[in-house]
């Protein structure tokens, strides 16, 4: 008989399963936005290891839009998504929070959450930061700035904080940590978007403000970019006059000049773990968060400092 | 009524009226590789024209692969899915030509298929070569050779054709025109993939071949990546001793060094119009393929022959 089905096309009408079962076998898949392309490799992960396990990823795109990602989602639910992958939460996203209240299986990749409500995988962004700092400082640099992504991200907060302990930490003495927390260091410029147009804004605004900048931490690769772009507005060279590192090791940011040194996060893994956490969710598992290892990945855009 | 279900989160049911309806109201989106640059922004304007019309998408990718390909458009019609978008379709793929004999709503995008039996949306490459050797013509170059993407994809054997033919028109005449039709010009070598590191291979063979070349026109972005780096192990500068185009206008080929004059494609509006003919095919319409216009974009990779 099945020989006979498999001859004649038959195939089993995964719909009507669904109902009967009560199960859609699709996942609902949330970003913030495909064209940012810390993304694409974050989806793949999800995708295949659902797809492995006999899932189909329904994807929506928010275009990071609050106001969007809550519809999205209304929507997922009502096409009965046994779960959801979300990697666009915003820290105090109301629709990603009331997903934990109604007890929806969500898990949440690389964006988290304050209440901690759900699960999380992401990269260890503090001890990324720490590591491009402790690269900066091993170099001679003392005078560091962080221009950082928008404050509503979980990723911006948490590189900030690292970035302000690991600075703290390594200016504590002497006349010039004196004076610089009198002018109230550490530095950190805040960015409004993960973008290179943002990165170079901030970057502008800090250069004009403290010229005696020899490094920056860049918030993510984009923002780095955008550092670059206003280092050569301001005549200035990297690593020759300022140092600058990125975060994510996105595709092609070894090809950019200088290449960039940057904090690489394993992109594609992040979405593996997600998926998985998913599933074992989904098998009435307890799950908790992951926080998966980071490496510094040393290129061209970091030097000794010139100006020191 | 409405009111009071809007209160106790009331949501419809779209499984149980998709089975009603025979409806699933979600469309199967097959993408080769998200990870590939040129693939997101497509996903995006077909993912966000077909919310808009109240259809989900179901992501799933063939990494390359023709038995995944195959296995996953099974599985997606398995899933009642109302129709297909494809972007990986090589040009003798046997999984897509069976949706057109099967009458399966598909529009392929970007990608088509040697029996044209499937609307396609894709940009009109054919154009963009042609102005990417005559912006080489113009300049001065003479001996312009091509470096291809994999000849199973549409995309590469279309800008080859263009490119004989466009080199073919403007080096019709002369002595170095008799020598080079004795030697089987036009010069093109073929790449095995889309990717840098083909495209460095396919280069350095060129290069070590016909030390004459002063221009080559990359089958994409990847590939013009790739002459990049042949040429800068060849001790070669760019656009120094050998100007280089690509195709694509990825997202940071700008950031590149030098950055690179390439054909830029409408990624989004790819997305975009291919949905469309999708939901016009579902609501009954005759279909018919379309070419968008790509735009040449002048940056720092091309220059005037030193060599000439």
């Amino acid at each position: 008989v099945r020989a006979a089905a498999l001859e004649l096309g038959y195939r089993p009408d995964m719909a009507a399963r669904g109902l009967r079962t009560r199960r859609s076998g699709t996942v609902g898949v949330v970003v913030p936005d495909l064209a940012n392309p810390v993304i694409p490799p974050i989806v793949r992960g999800v995708e295949e290891t659902l797809w492995s396990a006999g899932m189909a990823c329904l994807l929506a795109d928010t275009d990071n839009d609050v106001a969007r990602e809550a519809a999205l989602i209304d929507e997922l639910r009502s096409r009965r998504c046994e779960g959801l992958v979300i990697a666009s939460a915003a820290r105090l996203s109301r629709a990603v929070e009331a997903l934990a209240r109604e007890d929806v299986a969500t898990v949440l990749v690389t964006r988290g959450i304050d209440s901690g409500a759900l699960p999380l995988v992401a990269a260890d962004d503090a001890a990324g930061v720490r590591a491009a700092v402790a690269h900066l400082r091993a170099l001679g640099h003392t005078r560091i700035a962080h221009v950082t992504g928008p404050e509503e991200l979980s990723t911006t907060t948490r590189r900030e904080a690292a970035f302000r302990e690991a600075v703290a930490g390594d200016e504590g003495g002497g006349a010039a940590a004196a004076s610089r927390r009198a002018a109230g260091a550490p530095l950190v410029v805040h960015g409004e978007a993960f973008t290179v147009a943002a990165g170079e804004r901030a970057a502008a605004s800090l250069l004009a403000a403290h010229p005696d900048v020899t490094a920056i931490v860049a918030g993510n690769d984009m923002i780095a970019l955008g550092c670059y772009a206003a280092l050569a507005a301001a005549g200035l060279r990297c690593p020759g006059d300022v140092s600058v590192t990125g975060h994510n090791d996105m595709p092609f940011v070894a090809q950019a000049q200088p290449p960039l040194t940057t904090v690489a996060i394993p992109a594609r893994e992040l979405g593996v773990q997600a998926a998985r956490l998913l599933l074992a969710r989904l098998r009435g598992e307890a799950v908790e968060s992951v926080r998966l290892p980071t490496r510094l990945i040393l290129r061209a855009s970091t030097a000794a400092p010139a100006r020191a």
